[in-house]
């Protein structure tokens, strides 16, 4: 909490870019990754005294009842504090989601300032709710381990009834991307390969089940399966390939 | 003209299922495949004697210079009609592109009717010109090839900045499958192997150029590059591979 206050602070009252960038790799890369990581965590700009941005992995009246079911059963293997302040314990942890990544980043080299304004995160980009990606990521970090419950909507159609090729690329990515950028911090997708084993139908819920194969250096290698909401059935595999970069990158530094 | 005429009466009217699919299976199927391929030609619901739907590969002014010149470009190598009936020749054709793929079809179990109502094609689901997918595809026929001019909107924000690789996937996955399914008929994806080599800025304009590698029986292997509009700079490349389908299985037979 005091990190990401201090974050928005440092971004939100240093204007000269070389000074941010030069504040900012002062800050370990782990302090930054909950608040950096664009596939977890995008920010929007928040003031520093306003409410904060919605949080898009959290349920709502679009969510289907698998949906709930699933979000509840991982919600229920995660680490809670207690009455007391006791912690009870559990592996996992739901990983909030946001519209935005950091709105001062440099690249965007053709973007208009009104565009900067205007971008949003391509799985976060509609405000209407069980149209296009509804998910949420549950990390298990000792097991090097992530679980994306997706429930696709009626915008993200390919096939007649069923969901785009490219839209279950974008769930993969977001998942493998997930997982790469929670172990290894702020990476960016080198390679997606995608097996499409069956078609998924439009308004099901599925999960994408993630792992680590391996670290190499710079290269985090991870793959995963995206089943039927009760495991039964095999939709897609994939694996992935990320890379991780140098954060004051994203600053122009 | 005459078969599409005849084949929106054929889906209009008739209601019941195991009849449709009887006609269907008597239309050769590439007599259909223009109007069915889902990625280059989705066509929403037309009541017969009410204006046709937008083809959203046509200039609009969201389209920045750069993509108009392209644009231009590749119509200039068209085949044209001229006056007096004469053909001007050429090898490339522009595909139009609709907002939906077909009403009537089996896919969607999970649909229910109002959602079959609402689907729209994933690359085609949003009113609002430039704000995510604005592209038009060129198909050269003889060269078993086609480019496809993309300019990135503001909606499909990945790293800050810069286009979502799950929205490159899209494209590359539209491009490709237009391709393979202009050659081989009715397909869907088997794989994509995707390499990321420099991100693309939001708002700029790129070219994906697709070959045919070879066909195999049902599968069909397809390749391509995404580069920036002067072909300087290589974004991404991509491998396919697309395998046809039966296409009485879009109408439940």
């Amino acid at each position: 909490m005091v990190t990401r206050v201090f974050c928005q602070t440092v971004l939100h009252t240093v204007s000269a870019r070389p000074l941010r960038s030069a504040i900012l790799r002062l800050i370990p890369r782990t302090a930054l990754l909950p608040w950096l990581s664009s596939r977890a965590v995008s920010v929007s700009e928040w003031p520093l005294l306003s409410s904060p941005p919605r949080d898009y992995s959290l349920p709502n009246p679009s969510w289907s009842t698998e949906m709930r079911r699933l979000y509840e059963y991982y919600d229920s293997l995660c680490e809670k504090e207690m009455e007391g302040g006791e912690k009870k314990p559990g592996g996992w942890g739901r990983l909030p989601s946001y519209n935005r990544t950091l709105k001062y980043a440099a690249g965007g080299k053709c973007l208009s300032k009104l565009l900067k304004e205007k971008a949003r995160l391509f799985t976060r980009n509609t405000e209407e709710q069980g149209a296009a990606f509804e998910y949420v990521v549950f990390m298990n970090k000792s097991e090097k381990r992530c679980v994306c419950i997706f429930q696709a909507g009626h915008l993200l159609e390919g096939p007649p009834g069923n969901v785009h090729g490219g839209a279950i690329a974008t769930i993969i990515d977001t998942s493998l991307g997930t997982l790469a950028g929670y172990l290894s911090g702020i990476v960016m997708t080198a390679n997606l390969n995608i097996n499409y084993c069956s078609p998924i139908p439009l308004g099901s819920v599925v999960l994408i089940d993630s792992v680590l194969d391996k670290v190499e250096g710079r290269k985090t290698f991870v793959s995963c399966q995206v089943t039927s909401s009760d495991g039964s059935k095999l939709h897609t595999e994939a694996t992935g390939l990320f890379i991780s970069i140098n954060v004051g990158h994203l600053f122009g530094g």
